[in-house]
């Protein structure tokens, strides 16, 4: 079924030179099957199909758009072990996690589109018209959210279903009413082309536009700077490194008509350990946080890669605990050379600085590609000087940052870059009596998370995936639930506009039944 | 009461050394008070008093945030007679439309004082915890909106009142929680700090932190630009020209960690006007567009500077009573003779290119900084190919394009920049049977407008303020109605946080009696 060709609109194709292969760590060798890069006119065949597509696509009701979403899961559940062998061929990782992975992205599918066939997420605000109003009539307003026009999903090492080609940027943007023009991952193209054939065959089952979704191949980052230039598109969602994220940013923001870029990137998440939860749960928490940091060889950008407590016999006893449990786990394949090559850079990198001490690091004979847990310490006022220290590591490590005091604590988490997650580990009453520590927590983080573990985001619509920069490039938005969609849109006014010419969610008969704000009120009442 | 010096926080302050005076365009003379730029040691504590006093204000109660947007304008209608002198001293413009603009300052406020005592605007969105799910529990999760932190705010020249220094940014950041730092605009410095005075009355009658709100003077760019660097500052609104607020947006992206700006910039403001219309209604529709053209001397955003029609007889018989209504009307007084030299300016530019024509021209005597009207052709081909023709011209101008077919006039909307508004002037049934104009124009607009005018842009909750780039930096938010708050506010999500420390919105009592989605349903319930 794989032909390693890029899918511009309905048709394959492969007009480019640069050939390129996956590799499969856990074997540790190539995959068999060739992709060949998208060229220049692949990619402004796609982006041209893509807007001509928008022309239809935004209009279509969310009924259909629902269908299309709905089909698109059936046929990604279709495509059945042929794609979780080669999920798991690309990325080394269990079956188990990409059946996971699988239901969550089939899940999210599934949230969007009944998200739009409700219809109610559109935020319908009406002012009727009066007439007789002092010194100036009313006139009638409308206003209602559309998309925005073509959007380009760049797909994640580290999620090839869930944050990928048809995972939460592509499902919330053609829930918009957005067509997608994905940059597949070079470290999963062969996943990424058999689900782009499943939203292909939905497009084609559902009568989508040609051009509602592309997948181009790339090696590099030719392909994706080359879309994110281009004057049809109108956004980007992005997951991966701050580099990567930051530097399409600053190309969207240099066009001559900017473009939102929606960068999820790096996190360190931290923890903050209070000393009675060390006190009196060291054991339990060494345990939990054990698994947490190793969890998937700690290729999530939800990792627990600082934690922070204040010294004390207290913190020294979780340390050891966390050091003890850590190295019992045994460690499993990392997604590629690449990110083990990283991985152990970015490792001795730290290990390099002033002042940082190992308490565990997994020294059994491991296979090639097996990521190495650590867990390393520092005290408070080297972690403060050293932003090396700051720097996410994307894999199984852990900082344990040993303040002096409270007053410390606070003025490190102050000081630390925007977060995806906060973590507090504490019992009840010494939260309250360090209110100060939670509300510095808040302002540094998209998600607080109480007695808890930061790995595991709830695809649900109280969740917030996203934080201040530099964990993702807008904090106003979330990559995770439903909300997500409003990264897409944006609202127009119809003022005195004939009945008849509105779209169905404004018109006066309300005949989608969606709730609407109507002078003021909520209701699904017609006008 | 004008002293000429700054609002750092609470305290009068002028250690500067530039001073500059403002200027009373009627009188064509420059108005009696000095100013005084701020320095940077006041720019640095202004935005080092916002950061301090945020800790405290972004908790603050919706009930006393509102208390204090209503005693600002309480304070505001307080300064009386000695305001609108000052307004008119500083504008050229009338008393009565100094007491509108008041007015609608004033009843912005009250809106957002309105919206934030009742609540419901943070949209607290709850999932509670599930524990006997499979395969893994729900966990608890709370989220909603929370503010940014400290907020610069750019004064709009053509809006003293409504669009500066308590204008729609101010009340809107205030609302949200984020403690607001205006740059003065130089042209209405006096009236600025009149206004300013009366918002640091509110805050100490209403016991806000010292640093809530700043007014810093400026005579250039220097104090604009150190502030939009300044990292403790998050977010940045602007009104004026897209010279100006792209030079911000650059500024802004170029920080380390970039922050928002929401630039409302320039527009033409196309109107569409349908051969049946131009046909039944020219007389009518001449009058009421030669009033909306010089309306306030041109100076609206939603000024309408574009007429796009179809060649024949019934454009050009719209075309010639526009030109006769628009010489009947007085030219006024434009806001400073810098604004009426880059009128004369820009309106020359346009005169030179080649294939326009002039149809209508106020030839009288006029007095100095008067803004002569203007009402130009172009054939819709010229108009294509030349950009220049694009660009706003601010002031009393319109230039009319005579399109060759319907074709010929969609390709000109499609290819149009960004616009805040756009005006179809039809019969329903020429409406009914030309979607594809709407369809064009609602692309390149934030608001669409069936047989009206653009000037007038009612306060209410459906009104859409921005539009595509151009028009906006950012075209997912508004600038005007309650909506604008929006643009000041990023979600937080609480994990499985203890009630007694979550904020009063989220809480299982609802003490506030707010609406949340709570597990999906809409409810002021308790949990």
């Amino acid at each position: 079924m794989v032909t390693g060709k890029n899918y511009i609109g309905n048709s394959l194709s492969a007009e480019g030179t640069i050939n390129f292969k996956t590799f499969n760590p856990k074997t540790n060798s190539e995959n068999e099957f060739i992709y060949v890069e998208a060229s220049d006119n692949e990619i402004n065949t796609a982006v041209s199909l893509a807007k001509s597509a928008y022309k239809e696509f935004q209009n279509i009701s969310g009924q259909r758009k629902s269908e299309f979403l709905n089909v698109i899961a059936d046929e990604i559940l279709a495509l059945d072990s042929e794609l979780i062998k080669m999920y798991c061929s690309e990325t080394g990782l269990p079956e188990g996690r990409a059946i996971g992975e699988r239901g969550r992205t089939v899940f999210q599918l599934r949230s969007f589109a009944d998200l739009v066939k409700n219809g109610s997420w559109v935020e319908a605000t009406i002012e009727t018209a009066i007439p007789s109003r002092e010194p100036l009539p009313r006139i009638d307003h409308r206003k209602m959210l559309v998309p925005l026009g073509p959007v380009v999903v760049f797909g994640a090492s580290n999620f090839p279903f869930a944050y990928s080609t048809a995972g939460g940027d592509t499902a919330s943007a053609l829930a918009a009413g957005c067509p997608v023009i994905v940059k597949s991952h070079p470290m999963h193209a062969g996943t990424g082309e058999l689900v782009s054939s499943a939203i292909i065959k939905a497009a084609k089952r559902t009568k989508m536009p040609n051009g509602v979704f592309s997948n181009l191949n790339s090696r590099g980052i030719e392909v994706g700077v080359k879309l994110v230039e281009h004057s049809a598109v109108k956004a980007v969602g992005f997951t991966g490194s701050i580099t990567g994220g930051r530097a399409l940013f600053d190309l969207a923001n240099k066009r001559k008509e900017p473009i939102p870029v929606f960068a999820e990137m790096g996190s360190v998440n931290p923890v903050i350990l209070l000393p009675e939860a060390a006190k009196q749960r060291a054991v339990e928490l060494a345990k939990i946080y054990a698994g947490s940091i190793t969890l998937g060889s700690g290729q999530f950008c939800t990792n627990p890669g600082l934690i922070i407590g204040i010294k004390g016999e207290a913190l020294d006893n979780f340390t050891q605990n966390l050091a003890n449990e850590i190295v019992k786990i045994e460690p499993t394949c990392m997604l590629h050379p690449n990110i083990i090559g990283n991985y152990e850079r970015n490792k001795e990198k730290v290990l390099s600085q002033k002042g940082v001490n190992i308490k565990a690091d997994y020294e059994n004979k491991v296979e090639s590609n097996y990521g190495r847990q650590v867990v390393l310490t520092v005290e408070g006022k080297t972690f403060m000087k050293n932003k090396t220290l700051h720097q996410e590591v994307f894999g199984p490590f852990s900082l344990i940052v040993q303040c002096e005091d409270k007053d410390q604590l606070v003025e490190i988490i102050r000081n630390l870059e925007g977060q995806l997650t906060g973590t507090i580990l504490s019992d009840k009453e010494e939260l309250n009596n360090n209110k100060e520590i939670a509300n510095a927590l808040q302002n540094r983080v998209g998600r607080l998370i109480y007695n808890g573990v930061p790995t595991g985001v709830e695809v649900c619509p109280s969740m917030q995936h996203g934080g201040p920069y530099p964990a993702s490039t807008d904090s106003r938005f979330t990559a995770v639930g439903i909300h997500s969609i409003k990264r897409w849109v944006r609202p127009v006014t119809f003022q005195n506009w004939p009945d008849e010419m509105l779209p169905d969610e404004l018109r006066n008969g309300n005949p989608l039944s969606i709730l609407r704000f109507l002078n003021g009120e909520e209701t699904r009442d017609k006008i």
